[in-house]
C-alpha cells in the first residue's frame, strides 16, 4: 500500500520513491541500465550510413503500406466501380464521376493544410533550398508528415481524373525521416555534429528515394534526384545513395514475394521491342526532331504554367479564395477536371476510363494502331477491354490522330490547372506521360507515312510507334526538369536498353532547346514561391566580364552592418537588428582586422553580465568583451574584393555556405550572403538598361 | 622569269617578294584573308562545348580506324591462322603460337616507350593526379599520340594471349585531344583562358569517352569515369559527358552502317535472359555471397597487384632489366603468357583458344554448362566450334568446374604479370572477364546442387548462370576499381536490365569490402609510382579528431618561405629557389599584412630593371617593387590557421587548387599545399607510434 502511494507522488513529480520501488536489487537495476545505455550508444554511433538503411528500409515500408492497406488500389477502383454500377442515368453517373475526386482532392487540401501550409506542392523546389545551404524553418518537422502521407493518399486516390503523381511528396518523405533520424542520432549521442553532415544525409536520403519508392528503380532514382537537388555532388553521397536506394528495393520486394505478388521486379510495363535491330540510322534523324519538337512545346509549357501560377497569386479573386478557402479552390478545381475528362462527354475523346499506370502501358504498345485501325474501325467500347485497352485510345469519328491531339491539348492546360491545387502531389508522372503521348503521335504518323518502314542497308525495317513514344516520354519530361537520367527511366521501365543511342539524342535535343530558353520546372516554382536561390552561371558568360569581381558590386550596395567595427556601445543598431547572428569582432576599432566572431546571444551574455565597474555609457571594446567570458569563433575562410563572382558563386554552392567575410588586406571590408551575390550575378547577366 | 628569281628569293627569306608576286588584285587578297580571318574568328568563337563534339567525333574515327583498318580485327585473326594451317609439329606450332605475341609485345613496347616514356600503361592514374590540380608536363602532350596509338594497336592485336584490354588508353588519348584542341583554341582567340575551364574539358573528354569508344555505350561510360577520376563533380560536366559520349557513339554507328555491320548498336553480347522472373528470392543471397566472394578476391588482387609492382621495381635483376631494355622484358613476360596459354598444353583447360570477346560471349551463356553435361561428355573438339564456342570451357577430364578453377588460379598471377610489362594496355576488360568467370564457377555449382531450381510461392525458377557471371563481372570489376557503375556496364552489354536488383546487390557488397581493406586500382598504381595524390577522407574519422586543424600540423613543420616578410634584399634565399612562382607581398615588414602575390619573372625583372639611384646593398620594400611596374595579383581565397583538415582538403579537391595562403589577423602566416595537406592528413589518420 505504502509503495503505491510512493508511486503516486512519484508520478507527481518525485522520482526519488520511484526509484526505491525497485530498490530491493541495485545490482541488477545498475546492470540492466548500463546494458541499455551500451545497447543506446551502439546503436548510435554506428556511422551515419546504417541510417541511409534505415531510411530506406522505412521509406520501402510506408510505400508499401501506402500501397496496399491505405487502398490505394482500391480507392481508385472504388472511383470506377461507383461509375460503372451506379445505372444509366447521367446526371447520377456525372455526379458519381465528379463528386468523387471532388471530395478527395477539397479534404486532402483542407487537411494538409490545417496542419502545415508547406505540406503543398511537391516539396522539391524547397528542398532544393534547403540543400543549397538556406535554413527553412520548420520544413523537415516530422509534424508534417502525417499531413502529408495523408494527403497523398487522397490525391492518389482521386486516380486518372485529377491526373497528379507521387514522386515529389515521397522524395519530401523520405527526406524528413532521413532528418529526423539524425536529430535522434544527434540527440542519443550528445555530439554537436555541424551542418554539413545533415545536409548530406538529406542528399543521399533524396538521391537514394526520389523514384525507386514509386518505382523500384534505383539507377535512375538516384541519377535524377542528384540533377534536381544539386549542381555538384560527391562520389561518396552517389555511392551512399545507391546504398539506401537498393536496400529500399530490396525491401519492397520482400514485402511483395510475402504477399505472392511477382510484378514489382520485372519491368512494370513489359514491352517487347525487337531486340536484334531496334531503329535503323535514317530513323536517328526522326529521333532528334521529336526531342526538338518536345524541347519547344517544354517551353510553352514552363512558360505558361509559370506564368499561370503568377496569375492565380496576383489575381485579387483567385488569390483571395486560396487564402481564406483552400478546400473550396480545391474543389472548384477538381470539378472543372473531372467534368472534362466525364467519359460519356469529351473525355471518350482523351482514354479517361484508362488509369495513369495504363495509359503509359498503351502508348508504349509495340504495333502501331494507324496500321491496324486504317481497314478495319472497332466500334468504341462501352467498357474498356482489358485485352485491347488501346483501343481506348480510338474514336471512330476522330481516329487515332484526333485523340491523341485532343488528349495533348486538353491535358496541356489541365496540367497547368492541376499544378496549382494546392495539396501535395507530385507532377513528374503526368508530365511523362504527356511526353509519352506526344511521341506516340509523331511515331504513329510516322507509321503511316512510311507504311513498309524503312529501308537501309537492303533491310527494311518497320517502324515501332512505342519507340518514339519511349522517346518522347523521356525527352519531354528530361527538357521540363533539366535532366538526362529521365532517358534511364525509360529503360529501367521497359527492361530493355537497346534504344538507348536513339532516346538519349532525343533527350539532349530537348534540353539544349529548354536549357536555353526556360527555367526549369522547379526552379520556376522557386521563383514564383520567392524562395532564396542563386542563379545559375553557365561558366563562360560571366568570366568575360571584366566587372565580374565581388567587391565592386558589394562595396556599392550591401555591406551588411555586421562587420562595423567593433566599439559596441550599448544600445547600439548592432544588437537591435535580428538578422545578424555573427559579430566580427576587430583588434582594435581603428584598424579593423578581422579576428573571429561571436555568436549574438554570447554577446549579450557577456554585456548584461558586465562588471558594475563599468559606467553605463562605458565603450566596450574587444579586450573587455572576450575578459567578460564571450566565447570567440574563429573565421577559417575569407574571400577578398578581388575574388570572381564566379569564384564566390561556386564556393556557396560546393561548401553549401550562407555567408563569408570579405577582407582587404586583413581589414574586414563586408560580408557577402545569398542575397548580395545574386544580386551582383543578375547585374553582370542582366545590366540595368540605361536610362 | 624576273617573278621566277623573286619567288626563289623571297623563299630564302624575303617575303616582301611574295606579296608582290600576288600583287595585281589587292582588294580581293585582303577580302580573302579578311574572310579566313572571321571564318578562324567564328570556328573558334562558338564557346568550348563544341569541342566535346569535335573530341567525340574524332575519338569514333580513329576506334573505327584503328578496329578496321590497322587490322585490329585480322591481326588477332592472323595469329590463330598461322597456328592452325601450320601443320601438325609441335615444335613449329609452339614457335607460331609464342613468337608471334612476343614480336608484337616487344615492339610495342620499344616503340612506345623510345617516343615516350609516359605512355606505358592504361594511363588513368596519371590523368586522376591531373584532374587534381597537378601539372604534370608533357603528359598531355599531342607527339604522345603516336606512340599510344601504335603501341595500343599491337597490344590488341596480340589478342587473348597476352589478355589485356583498350579502355585506359582510350581515355588517355581522348583527353589528349581535348587537350589539344583547347590549346589550339586558346592560341587561335589569343585569351588567356584559366586553368579551370581546362579542367573540364579534361573532366568532360573523360567522361564522354572512356568505355563507349571501345563498347559504344554511353551511359556507364561517362559514370565510370566520373566515378574513377574524381571524388566531385558537377551536373554541367555530366551532362557534357553525355553530349560527347552520343555523339561518338552516333559517329560509330555511322561509319559502321556505311561500311553495312548491323551489330554495333544491339547489344553486343546477346543474352537473352528470361524476362518474367528473372531471379526470386532466395536467390538474391546467394547474389549477395557471390558479391562478398568477389570483394574478398578483388582484395587479394589488389594486394598481390601492388606488391608484385614493388618488387619488380626494386628487385635489382628487374629493375636493371627494365631501366635498360624494356622490349626484353616485355618479350620474356609475353614469352611465359604464351607459353602457358599454348592449346596443346595447359591451355587446353583454360579456354585459350577463344577470344576475349567470345569469352565474354559463352560466360554470359544462358544455359547451365554441368547439366548439360553431366550425361553426355562432348571430347575436346580440334578446332572450337562456332555454334557451340563454351565447349572451349569443357574438358572430358576436368569437367566444367576444373577447368573454370583452374582458369581463374592462372589468370590471377598471369594478369598481374601482363600488368607489368611496360606498354600501352587497358586493365578493365581483363579483370571484368575474370570476374565473370567467378560468377560463372558459383553460378554452374548452384545449378548442380539445386537442378530443379529453386521453389519460391509456387513457382519453380531454374538457376541461370550466366545471370551469376553478369553478377560476377559487374561485382569483381567494381570491387578492383571501387565503382558501382559497372553494374551499368553488366546491363548495357546484354542489353537487359531485369537484373537491376540482384547485380546492384553483389556490386554493393563486392565495393563494401574491397573499399574498407585495400585501395583501389588506379590510388595502387598512383601509390607505387609515387605521383602525388591527397589521401580520401571518409568524412567521419577526421571530424572527430580534435587535432584536425591546419594551423596545428603546419606552424610545425612546413611554411614554405615563399610567405616569408618582403624585405627583399638581391639574392636572397627566395629568389633562388625554384618552386616558389609566387611571393606574397607584406604592406611593410613589421606587420606582414598580406597584400597580393608577384610571379617570380616579374619580380627578377622589376629588379633587373632597377633605377641606377639604388645601391647595391638596397632593400626592396613593396612600395619600390610596385613603383617599378612589377604587376602584383590579388589574393581571392585565405584559410586560416583554425581552418579545419576536413574543410582544407575539401577546398583543394572542389577547387582543384595548387597552393593557399593561409594568414591570422592579416598577417601571412604561411601557404598550404597538397604536400602539407597530404602529411598533415596521414599525421592524423595515422599518427606516429609512440616511441
Amino acid at each position: 500500500m505504502e509503495e503505491l502511494v510512493g508511486l503516486r507522488e512519484g508520478s507527481s513529480g518525485n522520482p526519488v520513491t520511484l526509484q526505491e520501488l525497485w530498490g530491493p536489487c541495485p545490482r541488477i537495476r545498475r546492470r540492466i541500465r548500463g546494458g541499455l545505455e551500451w545497447l543506446k550508444q551502439k546503436l548510435f554511433r554506428v556511422g551515419e550510413d546504417w541510417y541511409f538503411l534505415a531510411t530506406g528500409v522505412l521509406m520501402a515500408l510506408i510505400s508499401y503500406t501506402m500501397r496496399n492497406h491505405l487502398g490505394l488500389s482500391r480507392a481508385g477502383g472504388a472511383h470506377k466501380w461507383l461509375y460503372r454500377e451506379i445505372g444509366d442515368s447521367h446526371l447520377l453517373r456525372y455526379l458519381s464521376w465528379t463528386v468523387y475526386p471532388m471530395a478527395l482532392v477539397s479534404f486532402s487540401s483542407g487537411f494538409s493544410q490545417s496542419i502545415t501550409p508547406f505540406s503543398g506542392g511537391s516539396g522539391i523546389p524547397e528542398l532544393k533550398t534547403i540543400l543549397s545551404g538556406v535554413v527553412l524553418e520548420d520544413y523537415l518537422d516530422i509534424k508534417n508528415f502525417g499531413a502529408k502521407v495523408v494527403g497523398l493518399t487522397c490525391t492518389l486516390a482521386s486516380g486518372s481524373t485529377i491526373f497528379l503523381g507521387k514522386v515529389g511528396p515521397f522524395v519530401h518523405l523520405s527526406v524528413m525521416i532521413a532528418a529526423y533520424l539524425g536529430r535522434v542520432r544527434t540527440k542519443t549521442i550528445g555530439e554537436s555534429e555541424n551542418k554539413s553532415k545533415q545536409n548530406e544525409m538529406l542528399v543521399a536520403a533524396a538521391g537514394g528515394w526520389a523514384l525507386p519508392q514509386s518505382l523500384q528503380r534505383p539507377f535512375n532514382g538516384v541519377l535524377f534526384s542528384i540533377e534536381v537537388m544539386s549542381s555538384h555532388f560527391s562520389v561518396w553521397d552517389y555511392w551512399r545513395g545507391f546504398f539506401a536506394a537498393t536496400c529500399g528495393a530490396f525491401m519492397f520486394r520482400l514485402l511483395a514475394v510475402f504477399n505472392s505478388e511477382q510484378e514489382t521486379i520485372t519491368s512494370l510495363f513489359k514491352t517487347s521491342f525487337r531486340v536484334d535491330v531496334p531503329f535503323d540510322l535514317p530513323e536517328i534523324f526522326f529521333f532528334v526532331a521529336l526531342g526538338a519538337i518536345c524541347g519547344v512545346l517544354s517551353c510553352a509549357y514552363l512558360f505558361c504554367q509559370r506564368n499561370f501560377l503568377i496569375f492565380v497569386k496576383t489575381n485579387p479573386l483567385t488569390s483571395k479564395l486560396l487564402a481564406t478557402s483552400k478546400p473550396l479552390y480545391s474543389a472548384l478545381a477538381a470539378l472543372v477536371l473531372a467534368s472534362i475528362t466525364y467519359p460519356p462527354g469529351v473525355g471518350r475523346f482523351m482514354a479517361s476510363r484508362l488509369s495513369m499506370k495504363q495509359h503509359l502501358d498503351t502508348l508504349f504498345d509495340n504495333n502501331s494502331w494507324a496500321l491496324i485501325t486504317r481497314n478495319s474501325s472497332p466500334p468504341w467500347p462501352a467498357e474498356p477491354d482489358p485485352q485491347n485497352l488501346w483501343f481506348e485510345w480510338y474514336h471512330p469519328r476522330f481516329t487515332i490522330f484526333g485523340t491523341l491531339a485532343f488528349f495533348l491539348v486538353m491535358k496541356f492546360w489541365m496540367l497547368i490547372l492541376a499544378t496549382t491545387i494546392p495539396m501535395p502531389a507530385g507532377y513528374f508522372m503526368p508530365i511523362f506521360i504527356f511526353g509519352a503521348a506526344v511521341g506516340r503521335l509523331i511515331g504513329e504518323a510516322l507509321s503511316v507515312a512510311f507504311p513498309e518502314g524503312i529501308v537501309a542497308g537492303g533491310v527494311t525495317n518497320p517502324i515501332m510507334p512505342g519507340g518514339y513514344a519511349l522517346a518522347g516520354a523521356a525527352a519531354f519530361s528530361g527538357a521540363v526538369t533539366h535532366t538526362i537520367s529521365t532517358a534511364l527511366l525509360a529503360f529501367e521501365l521497359t527492361g530493355q536498353i537497346v534504344h538507348a543511342l536513339p532516346v538519349l539524342m532525343a533527350v539532349l535535343a530537348a534540353n539544349a532547346i529548354a536549357q536555353s530558353c526556360q527555367p526549369s520546372f522547379y526552379d520556376g516554382t522557386i521563383i514564383v514561391k520567392k524562395l532564396p536561390y542563386l542563379p545559375w552561371i553557365r561558366g563562360r558568360k560571366i568570366r568575360r566580364h571584366r566587372s565580374g569581381v565581388l567587391g565592386k558590386h558589394l562595396a556599392r550596395a550591401s555591406f551588411s552592418t555586421g562587420s562595423q567595427p567593433a566599439a559596441l556601445g550599448r544600445g547600439t543598431p548592432l544588437l537591435t537588428q535580428e538578422i545578424a547572428l555573427t559579430f566580427s569582432l576587430s583588434a582594435c576599432p581603428e584598424s579593423q582586422i578581422l579576428v573571429g566572431t561571436v555568436r549574438r546571444a554570447h554577446l549579450l551574455q557577456a554585456l548584461q553580465a558586465e562588471p558594475p565597474s563599468w559606467a553605463p555609457g562605458h565603450q566596450h571594446y574587444l579586450q573587455d568583451i572576450l575578459a567578460g567570458g564571450c566565447p570567440m569563433e574563429p573565421v577559417t575562410l575569407q574571400l577578398s574584393p578581388e575574388t570572381s563572382l564566379h569564384e564566390a558563386h561556386n564556393l556557396f554552392e560546393l561548401l553549401n555556405l550562407q555567408s563569408l567575410f570579405v577582407t582587404s588586406r586583413g581589414r574586414a571590408v563586408g560580408t557577402v550572403s545569398w542575397v548580395e551575390l545574386k544580386k551582383a550575378i543578375s547585374n553582370v547577366t542582366n545590366p540595368p538598361a540605361p536610362k
